[in-house]
C-alpha cells in the first residue's frame, strides 16, 4: 500500500481490565516481533504512562512460551492506565515528551489497546504526529468488557465476561431457589452507560436457569415500578432473581447508586458499586423478605478461567490485524468485528475503522432488545451474544490451578 | 454383617449448599436404586421439612441420564432446609410424624447429607427409631465448605469451594495490581467459626498470585494490627491484597462484621454490604488509599464450573458408601474420609463414624498451620488442602453453558 517503514513499535494497555486483553497483547507482539519491518518491539509499562515515563518492557527478551501464555492470563499483564491526555491543540506537554520518546528509541509504530478512552488518547497521538510531521503509525486494538464500542459488531473482552456473568447467574440461580422459605436475589453487574453486560445474564435465563428480572441502563429506572415487579413475582413463586446494571439511573439521570459514594477514577467518572445491597436494603424493608444482594464485582472482568475461546481467537486477530495493517501502511485507524452469518453459522471477519469515528462514542443495547416492560431482554439479544461466548479454551494449569505468563520484563535503557 | 432389611429409602439435603452436594445425592441414589433390599427410592423435598410435609418425590421415575448430571449441578437440586428439631426427649412431636411417614411408605433406610446441624438431627432420628423400635438404618453423609466436621480428613464441599476461591483471588490479584497507583484489595470468603475457605486462598499466593495477607477466625482479629499489616506493605509495595474469613472477631468474641463503632463511612453515609466494605471504607479511612472491598458471596460455594474432579469423586463415593454400609447392616454412622498418602501420593479412603462422635463439634484449621504473625498460612496447609483440589471435571455443557440436571420430580401419593 505505502512505502515500506522500518523501526520499533510500541504496544501499550489501558482503561479497565478484560480476561482477553492479554491475548490481544499476545496477537500484537507475536505479530511485530515476526514482521522484518519492525526492529524492537516495546511493551509499554501502565500504557501511556510507561511511553511518558519512559518505562519500556523489551519484548524481545520474553521467552515465547511465556509470551503465549498471555493467550490464557487476565488483566492487563503490561499494566494499565486511566490518564487522560488534554487535547494537543490546548497543552502539548504530553505529546512533546511522547515524540521525545519516540525519537529515542526509533518507535515507528504505535498500538494502543483499549476502550473508548484509550482511542481518543490513540487518536490525539496520530494527529499530533502528523501535525509534527514525524512519521509513525498509530493504530488502536479495542477492548472492554462493557462492549460499548462504536462501529464494531461488538468488542474483544465482552464475550468472556457475558460468559463468567451468564455461568455465574445459573449458578446463584440454583442456589439462590434452595431453600423452603422466600428469597428475594439481586446480582449487580458492570455496565456503566450500556447495558451489555446485565442483558447478557438473559442468557442464564433463557437456559433455564438465571434472573426473573434484569434492568439497564438504556430503560429510565422507576423504583415504584421496580417493587411492584419483584413483589408480583414474589407472590407468584416466593422466590426472585433479579439483575441491575450498575448504571441504572433515574429519568433525570442521575444514577440510582450514586448517592453511596463521591470518588471518581481518572477520567471523572462516578466510582459505582453498592448497588446491589442498596437495592437489598430497600426491597428488604418494603416487602419483609429474606434478601440478599450479590455484586460480580472484578470477578466478571479478570474471570479467564471461564472466557469464551472465541473471544480469545478474536483478540488476538484483533491485535494481529493492527500490526500487519500498520505495516502494510494504515494508520490512525482501529481494528473492528464485522459479523458474517452463513447458513445460521457464525464467523467474524476482520476490519479497521478510521479511529476519529469510534471515539467517545457509546454504542448501547438497542430498545427492541430490551422486552416491553422493560424487565428482560429479548430474542435477538440472546442470537446476539449467544455466538460470541462459544467455545471453552484449554487452560494451562499447574498443580490445578491457572498457570498465568511470567514475563522477565527488562527495561530498555 | 446383619439381616436382610427390606423396604424403601429416603435421602434428604440439608443446610448450606455446595457444588457437589448434589453428587453426594447422586452416589446415594444411584446406590439405593442399584440395592436390590430397597424397594423404592425417595428424595425429600427441602430435607426433614419434606418428610414432615409428606412432600417425597420417585427417585425410581427419573431419567438415569438426568440423574448422573447431578455430578456436576450445584446446589442441592432436591432443596434445602435450615429446620432444627427438638431434643425428642422434650418434644417428640415432629418424630412422631416422621415415623408415621416412615411407616406410611415403609422407609427401612434414611440417609441425610448435611454439615454440623444435620448429623445431629440424623442422631436424633436414629436415636428416636431405636428407642420406639421401628427398625430404619439411618446414616449420614457429610457436606460442608466450611470443612468443620469433626472426624474426617475433610468434608465433601470444602474442596471445590477452594479452588474457586484460590482461582478466583489469581485472578483478583491480576487484576488488582494493573494501575501505576496504590491499590488495596480485601476479599471476604465464607467461614463464620473455621477458617478453612479463607486459609485456601493462601494456594493462590503460593502459586504466585495472591493475597498478601490472610486473617482467619482462629486467631482473635486485632484492627490495630491489622492497619499496621496494611500500611507496611502498602507503603513497601504499593499494593495490598488481603483475604478475610467472615468470621473474624476480637478477643471478646464479637464479630468484627457486626462491630457498631464505625456504622458510618467517611462520608457519614450508613454502612451497607458486608465486612468487606465495612473493612475497605476503616482502611480507606485510615490510608487515604484506593481501596475495594469484595465478596465471594454465595458464589463461592456454588461454582460447579470449577469444582474439584476429586471432590466430586469422594462426594459421590460418601453417599454411595453410606448407602452400601446400610445395606449390609450399619446404622447411626456419617460416611467419613480417611487421607492416605503413599509414597507422597494421596488417597482417600471411606470409613464410618458413629453420629454421635461427630454432630455439634467443629473442626478448625491448627494453630501450627497458620503463620507467627498470624496473618497467613503455612506450607502445612498448602499440603493439606492441594491434593483436595485437583482434576478439572468434563462439564456437561449446552452452548457453552452448563447443562444442569432437569429432574420431574414426581410426589409420592
Amino acid at each position: 500500500m505505502s512505502e515500506k517503514l522500518i523501526g520499533a513499535c510500541i504496544f501499550g494497555q489501558s482503561g479497565g481490565l478484560t480476561a482477553v486483553i492479554n491475548a490481544s497483547a499476545y496477537g500484537a507482539i507475536r505479530a511485530a516481533l515476526d514482521a522484518p519491518e519492525i526492529t524492537k518491539v516495546y511493551g509499554a509499562a501502565h500504557g501511556i504512562v510507561g511511553v511518558l515515563n519512559d518505562q519500556l518492557y523489551i519484548m524481545d527478551e520474553e521467552d515465547p512460551k511465556e509470551l503465549e501464555l498471555l493467550l490464557h492470563t487476565p488483566s492487563s499483564e503490561l499494566g494499565s492506565c486511566r490518564y487522560k491526555m488534554a487535547d494537543p491543540e490546548k497543552d502539548d506537554t504530553d505529546y512533546r515528551r511522547i515524540l521525545e520518546i519516540f525519537k529515542k528509541y526509533n518507535v515507528r509504530y504505535f498500538f494502543y489497546n483499549g476502550g473508548n478512552d484509550s482511542m481518543d488518547t490513540c487518536n490525539k497521538i496520530s494527529r499530533y504526529m502528523e501535525s509534527v510531521g514525524y512519521e509513525c503509525r498509530v493504530m488502536g486494538v479495542p477492548k472492554t468488557i462493557d462492549n460499548d464500542l462504536y462501529g464494531t459488531d461488538h468488542c474483544p473482552g465482552f464475550a468472556s465476561a457475558a460468559k463468567y456473568i451468564a455461568t455465574s447467574c445459573m449458578e446463584i440461580n440454583k442456589d439462590s431457589r434452595v431453600y423452603d422459605n422466600g428469597m428475594i436475589t439481586i446480582v449487580e453487574i458492570m455496565g456503566r452507560h450500556a447495558g451489555w453486560l446485565a442483558a447478557s445474564a438473559g442468557l442464564a435465563t433463557f437456559f433455564g436457569s438465571g434472573p426473573d428480572l434484569i434492568y439497564l441502563p438504556e430503560i429510565d429506572f422507576d423504583m415504584d415500578r421496580f417493587f411492584s415487579d419483584v413483589e408480583k413475582i414474589y407472590k407468584e413463586k416466593g422466590k426472585v432473581f433479579v439483575a441491575v446494571s450498575e448504571g441504572i439511573h433515574y429519568a433525570d439521570g442521575s444514577f440510582v447508586s450514586e448517592a453511596k459514594t463521591s470518588a471518581t477514577d481518572g477520567f471523572g467518572h462516578a466510582q459505582l458499586g453498592g448497588l446491589a445491597s442498596l437495592l437489598a436494603n430497600l426491597v428488604k424493608a418494603k416487602t419483609g423478605a429474606k434478601v440478599r444482594g450479590i455484586e460480580l464485582s472484578l470477578l466478571q472482568r479478570c474471570g479467564a478461567h471461564l472466557a469464551s475461546q472465541t473471544d480469545i481467537n478474536e483478540a488476538a486477530a484483533a491485535g494481529k490485524t493492527a500490526v500487519e495493517e500498520a505495516v502494510r501502511g494504515m494508520t490512525g485507524c482501529m481494528t473492528a468485528f464485522k459479523r458474517v452469518m452463513e447458513n445460521g453459522r457464525y464467523r467474524c471477519e476482520m476490519e479497521l475503522l478510521p479511529l476519529s469515528s469510534v471515539a467517545n462514542y457509546e454504542k448501547k443495547v438497542p430498545l427492541s432488545w430490551i422486552n416491553s416492560e422493560g424487565n428482560g431482554v429479548t430474542q435477538e439479544l440472546i442470537d446476539y451474544v449467544l455466538p460470541l461466548i462459544q467455545g471453552e479454551p484449554v487452560l494451562p494449569l499447574e498443580h490445578s490451578l491457572p498457570r498465568y505468563a511470567r514475563l522477565k520484563k527488562v527495561l530498555a535503557k
